[in-house]
């Protein structure tokens, strides 16, 4: 076992004896760096000099030239009658030995101290927990009461009986078959696509299908287009798997793909939301949608299509999937049950051209396995047996009652109607606020006052952002939705009712 | 819109005119490196030569030989009265249009030809399904049958009146915190942990577990130590991580961490069985513990304690974790209960150092959010009720009597007797196989009379493998055990009995 003798064998100098610079000078460095990179820590005792003398091959003196210089810079410590010691800077660090109670490390730098650059990188890209309390008008959320939790539970009861044998032990990886032909069978019907059950992965939801696409499909480095503004969740799983953000501006009518091309000729995945643009809400124009098709055939482009949304149209329906219309096997679509069903049961899904579907599994195998076989196996007769477009049915017609209440209070309010495009679909409205006032100011007034908003603002990457509010109805009945009158009249000022008019943001 | 006059733009080649290399030699080397690494798809129509001498600065009669050049290469292909195409070299990727039904794109290369580098080497560590069917003696599965699934039930019913409100939108991304808190507490008694329960983060396994640390903590070629032989899905995580992969030996003890350190004197992160070494079922001694925790407060070189199987000891106990005698805060542990509970429940948790513990739970959120509520809501009622504990004190006695059970038929079968260190816990019991024989031909003949074995070989990375049979008693009646032994009498023949005598792998 290596005692402290081997120390300096653990950390290599690279001492270069043509080199002008001083040895001592050298070997400081070299040390200055381990302790800084945290290869020496804090509280370690150094191998003696003598040990070391012979171990870099210079002279005694020489190292004892560096402690001093090292101790002088509070990097070491000596300690009479002991020895030389890695100095504690962090003030927290305390001399650690054997029986000591464990260290609280809440010091400068926490807490990127010990992540790997690849780590610090990922967690710069969190946007925290979702754990507030789901007040009104708290967007993004279905309305929960409403949840058939007896059928479920039912189901429930029901299917824990088939729990047994080979699917207790492991299920493919891509997930439970008949979850994957429900959904198959679900999207051919609604979103126009023909696609078999071996194309559905089973995610724990769209945050771990996009960071799963990322790891397969795309390099360190490789430019990205997403949708500016955009949804900060693809965003996230994006950058943190080193991926270039190259934002493309979105209007009503979805992402501007003339835009993107003009600025970015050379994509290697777009990422867009086609049903309904997150957050402005526009449904992408048939053009966009044959722009992008033609582009993807032509240059290989993959095409990420979030089919966030296309649940809840109350003025005509989201249109067949870009995927439906993919004959070159380059668009991924990806769906969510965390705004149909629950956002904390944590059910989405991929659909991956044919040829991609074997290894989404096996990659699967190596990051996670599958999500829990119970849910899958509820999920898939809830949808078999046609609870969930029931379900979905029901959610359609409470939210647009629900979107008309919050018209209703916004007009009342003040005196401001959202564009049609808005209105078609959706579990939010965006008010708009002048530029130049800052919205994040006025979500926390509104926060002071029980409503809950988010701010346009922050969905943007670049300088130019818009000010705005998302105000949620889903989850709320009308009635909480309109006390929140009172509140919303308090920004009448700050609204831009010019601005949405005609929806061009200026990027 | 760019149409297909712009996809000279799109194939931006390099063009240099001091370059001795005539310009259209030039253009076809761009050309075919484009057509090779996928810029330019089979099936794509190139723009005409008039277009692409103008986006060149070319002559047209330039272009038309680099045109000439590359059919006669069989990588464009010329369309009378249409234009020049890439051509499809697969020939299965048919001229693609608009209208055409899907391509089946199962081509040679397949199915990396599409995938990033990083894509394909997390898809090369796959270790596939679990999905074949539990027969004897299939190692590393609990028994199904004794799964408390009523008492699960009730459980379930019972706390789905809780979910309601916050729980159903979101949770920390850590994981449903009374869970935490169940965890913790019962690792604080188990395992002689003394963290809390913000230190524990709920995964859904302990594959997402080692790929959680490999992102947060490591970065791309650090190098790790291995046990060697070791658990497959921890190196193919690690690996699809990019990191370096040090295989180390173990023995009857675990883990020979002197010969390590001799070898690869300056790991990362050090990979570890301590409680039982997967597969060799060896407790790491006090010793090399004690190293193992000197090395790393010496070093800052982090510890994965993968506290596997400590909770099936029939002859004395596994001793406290590592963990517990962390005072540097290097030492993570991660525990599952996919063999304490079912597998495909998928949950495990890691217990971090604090001061990782917030950076674990934000990275969350950019991966996948946390696992699904009502498994976490279930299990944490299930410990805190005291199911769990009797659920082990349960299975600790059936499985001592199915472990008893195999030996007495590898005793008659072909007499051999397993050592001490083996028998003293876990679900497998390993038969030593003379080197030089095929334990994978072994495996096949088993199965062909209806007995489940996994080959010893398949644990190694190195060269040297030592041949051998994992046999797992746990999920099988005591009949259904005895039943094995004439298939097993075939081994006879194959049988090395003097080299596990002192278990001494060389390596």
């Amino acid at each position: 076992m290596a005692k402290s003798g081997s120390l300096g064998a653990l950390v290599p100098l690279e001492i270069d004896r043509e080199n002008p610079t001083p040895l001592h000078e050298q070997i400081a460095i070299g040390l200055r760096e381990a302790i800084d990179k945290g290869r020496l820590l804090a509280g370690s005792r150094l191998p003696s000099t003598r040990a070391l003398s012979r171990d870099w091959d210079v002279s005694r003196n020489t190292v004892l030239h560096v402690f001093e210089t090292l101790v002088s810079e509070g990097l070491l410590e000596s300690r009479v009658g002991d020895g030389t010691y890695v100095a504690d800077r962090s003030e927290t660090e305390a001399d650690i030995e054997p029986g000591d109670p464990p260290v609280d490390r809440n010091a400068a730098g926490y807490p990127f101290r010990s992540l790997s650059r690849r780590g610090r990188n990922l967690i710069a890209q969190s946007h925290g927990d979702m754990s507030e309390k789901p007040l009104p008008l708290m967007p993004d959320i279905p309305d929960l009461r409403s949840f058939p939790m007896r059928s479920w539970l039912r189901l429930m009861n029901e299917v824990s009986g088939r729990l047994k044998g080979n699917i207790l032990v492991n299920l493919t990886n891509a997930g439970y078959e008949p979850l994957r032909e429900a959904i198959a069978h679900h999207l051919n019907l609604t979103r126009h696509l023909d696609c078999s059950a071996d194309q559905v992965i089973i995610t724990t939801g769209s945050q771990q299908s996009i960071d799963l696409v990322a790891r397969l499909l795309l390099e360190r480095g490789d430019p990205v287009w997403v949708e500016e503004p955009g949804y900060l969740g693809a965003r996230a799983a994006l950058a943190a798997n080193g991926c270039t953000l190259l934002p493309v501006p979105a209007d009503g009518d979805g992402l501007d793909v003339d835009a993107g091309l003009a600025r970015y000729p050379a994509p290697s995945m777009i990422v867009v939301s086609p049903s309904r643009h997150y957050p402005l809400g526009g449904r992408l124009s048939t053009e966009r949608r044959q722009a992008l098709l033609d582009f993807s055939r032509q240059s290989g482009t993959w095409i990420l299509e979030d089919d966030y949304d296309s649940e809840f149209f109350y003025v005509g329906g989201p249109g067949p999937a870009i995927s439906a219309k993919d004959r070159t096997g380059r668009v991924l679509l990806i769906g969510t049950f965390s705004k149909t069903l629950l956002p904390s049961f944590r059910l989405g899904f991929i659909v991956v051209p044919q040829d991609l579907a074997d290894g989404f599994a096996r990659a699967r195998s190596v990051i996670d396995r599958h999500p829990p076989i119970f849910e899958q196996l509820v999920l898939s007769e809830f949808i078999r047996r046609g609870f969930y477009a029931a379900h979905l049915r029901n959610m359609r017609k409470l939210y647009r009652e629900r979107q008309e209440a919050l018209v209703a209070a916004l007009d009342s309010a003040v005196g401001y109607t959202p564009p049609a495009h808005e209105l078609a679909s959706g579990m939010h409205i965006i008010l708009p606020i002048a530029n130049g006032a800052d919205d994040r100011a006025l979500v926390r007034d509104l926060q002071d006052r029980g409503t809950v908003a988010r701010p346009l603002s922050i969905y943007y990457s670049g300088r130019r952002k818009q000010s705005g509010l998302l105000l949620g109805f889903a989850a709320f009945e009308p009635d909480d939705i309109a006390a929140t009158q009172a509140s919303l009249s308090d920004l009448s000022r700050s609204i831009d009712r010019t601005r949405f008019r005609s929806p061009e943001p200026q990027l």
